[in-house]
């Protein structure tokens, strides 16, 4: 009784001195708790609401539903009071863009985030990627039915589905961070303006055009793209940059039938074994490339880069715990240095069969799909060059096509290697004073000084920001970093959701004041 | 009118001179041709019953479908009058035992041949594995109904079925020999024993077993094994012994769960990476195997063996324009040299995803299927030893089960290796007395010499004839090359059943008096 009496008289204080403080000027530690007990108080009501939005199949090929994430993402601005339109450049799924202005504000922020998902592998998933589950924990934790949901929810609890957290979640924190302030009667201090792309994992073939199309919109602001996860300990973190990527399919062939590999063994090519062997010549098990002159173009760290990685926290030995691993590929270089540096990462290799469907045959082709993330000042083409070179040194002959079996009869080490659409790393200098105003504004929300990273692992197509908008940007992440980004399981901590909220909230209301 | 006439005096000619023919001793020459009539005249009823027989399901494991196929063998065994029996050992699918008498002959003659088939894929099947179609050539092909099929067949045309070659068509081919030697009415000269396995395909785990069990029944004959195809130049051919094998299952460990390649990428190890590096050292891209030892135990071939080899037909350049090959990974040893040697087999590689299915993730397994075919005097018991010291070290811990987590933290490379049932290489001598019946009747039949190879590329469990049954043992083969054995869409074309049943009524009508 002493204890709930307690609990109630503060709580009573609290309330008054919110409604007092409502009719001033806010502070930021006041608008960050305004936020939180509107979110405590609709907790179930946002999971509900970021279900539907994840019930979307949102795979960038497909056509029609993604269209119809646009539509209801653009339903969602609307509702809010933004002017919502959909950018449309010819093959490309729309941009859902909108702006909401605020009067007398003289600065505007952007936000970009992205609402298509990777593709996915159903038989991986414990349950649909599109069929969120809400589960009190990992996995193969329970499932929490939605229907009888009752707040309040345990903020270790996760919704999953595909972009859980990559990348609806800014989406889902951003509006329900508006309408937290609204409720809050906070005033928002920025004009916004939303971008919310829908081919971002499809390697944003069509970005640079959009921003073209539409610089008027775009420019004069600052810009916030929110994609990626928090830093692995959990805490909040900034980037200044992402690598870029470039994507190949290579396929090698064998003989043109499938034949007994007792019969034939040792004498017809194996292809799966010539495979091996470009990849073993291409990077060695430390993960360094081994193509000539891969490394040429990189960038040096500057000294306050430098300084903030090893300023940044110590995660390798809690991630290898939590990754059940004895070592690394980076050759003893800690995680935020490692990748700095470019990668070559196979995503894939198949060829015949493996275990209880293995049969005793040499297999026509063996094919590997790899991806290498750059980083400043590499660019695609350079390395599509230096890898094309490598694989012709290496005895092979390149073609576009499946080769016709005229083509393999005349040339050993036939391979195929098609290039997907890559873009190039993007690093904005730390100290740049034109994204000063969201720094400030976040560390004051929170209180506390920020992880700042100069590169993000990940990639994002920061560089059509700097290159064609013209403009500085910075990443500010809010999900978590044990998310099964991009793989089955796909995930969203709530408590990440909960602290984006406040975030957002925090930078809405407070960042006008910051700015220069 | 003319045509049709003398025809039609040429037929009644031949008809008459068989049946003086069946009343006397009859040549080998005549026993081919009354049997070549029987089989013209009875060619779609053969092709019928064949598909019969391809219809049942034969994957080893497939324990149902497996004695359906038993039973059927068994019942056409019994109607050709054979005493048929199944021998059983516990966990084995039945072999298929029968034995026909002849009243006065001195000798028995023992055939091997096996009913189960290779593990499917039905994608990869243009019709299904069990659903038998003949066309008219290769798999892109007319399909012929066989409902409505009518002699004489184009004896181009091709049956395919799982088994239609390996090694369901001995089966077929010496029981319709028997059907035609009877409806001629020539006599079998031998006493014949029938022995079908139904786990060849599995690696003949029992078949020791059964040797033992039933060595009275088994020994004191001549053993003929008719299992794979014919020369590439689709001549007749006889093979003195098989490369024995083994098979190993390799999974290697990458992070925990699936990771993002950008955020992890050349920081958490990618497993298909290792399991790259770990291939590539252990074979090249031309075939050498590069773990130490390996090719110490290898005997050397004997004078006849190489000049049996040297005298066997060129086939390198024919298959290479069959199978769209520029080059072989044999280092320059054509095909019938190259299968002499050891080899390793990559049969399949499965890790991540390729092509539109990839994702841009690090994955948390890697496995490889491999293969090693051995050659005499390597052994099975030897081979996992050298292989598991390379791998250990090669920096990996092996373990047998799938790890734990802790198991994962504590060493890094971890790698599952299981090994299958193997068994080694057999290589009878090429002048050994004990086979010569089979071969000279052969040779008579044919009215010609045959190809003599003293190793098949494939295995074939031949050392149990010699050390478990004491006795050697000879390679039959009667299906095409070119049959797509063990992969998708193996079939088996007409006119090597044809021949087949030629030869094998050649053997039973004429070897008893080639003993010596």
């Amino acid at each position: 009784m002493l204890k709930r009496n307690r609990w109630f008289v503060i709580a009573g204080i609290l309330c008054v001195a919110a409604g007092l403080a409502a009719a001033q000027e806010r502070s930021p530690q006041s608008v960050r708790k305004a936020v939180r007990e509107y979110r405590q108080q609709n907790e179930v009501e946002i999971v509900r609401s970021y279900v539907d939005l994840l019930s979307l199949p949102n795979v960038a090929s497909d056509t029609a539903n993604i269209k119809l994430n646009a539509d209801a993402i653009s339903k969602m601005l609307e509702l809010r009071g933004f002017r919502a339109q959909q950018l449309n450049v010819p093959g490309a799924p729309p941009v859902v863009y909108g702006e909401l202005s605020t009067p007398g504000a003289k600065h505007t922020l952007l936000l970009y985030a992205h609402y298509d998902g990777q593709p996915v592998d159903k038989a991986q998933w414990s349950s649909g990627p599109w069929q969120p589950v809400l589960r009190d924990g990992p996995v193969d934790g329970k499932s929490i039915p939605l229907e009888t949901l009752k707040g309040p929810l345990n903020p270790e609890w996760r919704i999953y589905a595909r972009s859980a957290s990559d990348d609806k979640a800014p989406i889902q924190a951003l509006l329900t961070a508006i309408d937290a302030l609204k409720a809050a009667k906070i005033p928002i201090g920025v004009n916004l303006k939303v971008f919310f792309e829908g081919e971002e994992e499809a390697g944003s073939p069509h970005l640079g055009e959009v921003f073209r199309q539409n610089a008027d919109l775009l420019k004069g602001g600052i810009w916030v793209l929110s994609d990626g996860p928090v830093n692995q300990t959990r805490r909040p973190q900034l980037y200044f940059g992402a690598r870029g990527v470039t994507d190949l399919e290579l396929t090698v062939y064998g003989p043109g039938r499938v034949l007994h590999d007792g019969h034939y063994g040792n004498w017809a090519p194996n292809p799966a074994a010539v495979l091996v062997d470009l990849l073993a010549h291409m990077r060695d098990a430390n993960s360094h490339i081994l193509i000539p002159g891969f490394y040429d173009d990189v960038r040096a760290l500057t000294a306050d880069e430098k300084q903030a990685i090893a300023q940044s926290p110590e995660v390798d030995a809690q991630l290898k715990q939590e990754l059940g691993l004895a070592w690394t590929e980076s050759a003893g270089a800690m995680l935020p240095l490692a990748i700095t540096q470019p990668a070559l990462n196979i995503r894939g290799i198949e060829a015949g069969h493996v275990e209880e469907k293995a049969q005793n045959a040499i297999s026509t082709t063996a094919k590997a799909s790899i991806d290498f993330r750059l980083v400043p000042n590499q660019t695609p083409e350079r390395v599509h060059q230096l890898v094309e070179q490598f694989i012709t040194q290496q005895g092979f002959y390149i073609v576009r096509q499946t080769p016709d079996i005229e083509t393999r009869r005349q040339h050993a080490r036939v391979i195929k290697v098609i290039w997907g659409q890559g873009y190039k790393a993007a690093r904005t200098a730390m100290d740049d004073p034109a994204v000063r105003p969201v720094i400030t504004t976040m560390e004051q929300t929170l209180g506390t000084s920020v992880i700042k990273m100069p590169l993000l692992g990940g990639s994002i197509p920061m560089y059509l920001f700097t290159d064609v908008l013209k403009t500085p940007v910075v990443g500010l992440p809010i999900v978590n970093h044990d998310n099964n980004q991009h793989g089955a399981n796909e995930n969203l901590r709530l408590q990440n959701l909960w602290d984006g909220i406040e975030i957002f909230a925090g930078i809405l209301a407070g960042a006008e004041k910051n700015w220069k």
